[in-house]
């Protein structure tokens, strides 16, 4: 609980990811819209993840959610969903593995809900037992950025699948639509049978 | 083709997602680690649909591919992955829709092959017909931005699924590993069930 005693002035003074934490802060607020408390814990998991790889290791990302946790991988890592170093997998928990993509190895950094329990505000907004209401996000944000690692876990980890980069295999052009579209799909593209998400 | 006669002068006043070429590019390394041309024409598109849904609409955003144009969405638009109002479908094909988030309806912009018979280093770069040895990436660039929209085509849409923003549900502590997961996962979570990347 030291950190709770920490006088403010040491706080800002913090660097994460690199940065100084109100540089961190607005990096967050211009990418995801707003300072998200989702995202600072994200950034502080990714801070101890880039620490235990080693910031000279070209690494991928693996993230265990699609909520705020994919943001603070693009933000403070090159990797991105788009140039295929970030996978995102639908598992809805709030972990990330950062890992050298030459030997698959690295470290999964995780919210350790155990240790938050010496953080009740960040456990009661994290298990949803504390309403909005009752949690202003000012308050939270403070507990999130005094608790830093302390309520987190990390082990290093080898990557045993979702490392390769997607591939897009041969190219055909839709009979439907007229569209290019992977040919492994089959006769017609996702949308011309049917999967489309769109009416005209 | 007349674009394609345009004094390079004229290029670069271009203006792409409310700002200049040269910065559009930027901003493209910045995030993406380098200038890939899938962004550069995903920036086109972005650019025509929000001219067409209008700047001053609160949008939503669909990608139809994990290459590249994810990107391009999170670059050019408040949304991203992590706060929800981008949706990425893995279905390969070079289309994004942008829609009014409370109407549910705007605009699909996509990459039309039949127009870019005109510019064969593009169709030949998409289709993989040139080889990236025959093809400089300057090459391949150049006719990117001298293409711009002469390459796509947009139609009005109205989004009738994948808009709503992913629910977590109630969570609960996995059995397995102790941490939080979705309940409605099953009595363990997704990596305890034998699912996970990992091995310690």
């Amino acid at each position: 609980m030291q950190e709770l005693k920490e006088p403010d002035s040491k706080i800002f003074q913090l660097m994460v990811c690199g940065r100084p934490l109100d540089v961190f802060l607005n990096d967050i607020e211009h990418f995801h819209g707003f300072v998200a408390p989702g995202l600072v814990l994200g950034g502080f998991m990714v801070d101890w993840a880039r620490d235990l790889v080693g910031l000279n290791v070209e690494s991928d990302a693996i993230v265990e959610t699609c909520h705020c946790l994919p943001d603070s991988i693009q933000i403070f890592t090159p990797c991105t969903i788009g140039n295929g170093w970030l996978k995102v997998l639908d598992w809805d928990k709030f972990a990330l593995t950062l890992y050298d993509k030459r030997k698959l190895t690295g470290y999964r950094v995780w919210f350790d809900l155990e240790k938050a329990a010496l953080f009740p505000k960040i456990q009661g907004w994290y298990m949803r037992s504390i309403s909005k209401k009752d949690l202003p996000l000012e308050v939270l944000l403070e507990e999130i950025i005094r608790a830093r690692r302390s309520v987190l876990s990390c082990r290093a980890v080898r990557v045993i699948s979702h490392y390769r980069k997607k591939s897009k295999g041969d190219i055909a052009v839709c009979s439907g639509c007229g569209e290019a579209y992977p040919a492994s799909q089959g006769n017609q593209c996702s949308a011309c049978r049917g999967e489309g998400y769109y009416r005209f």
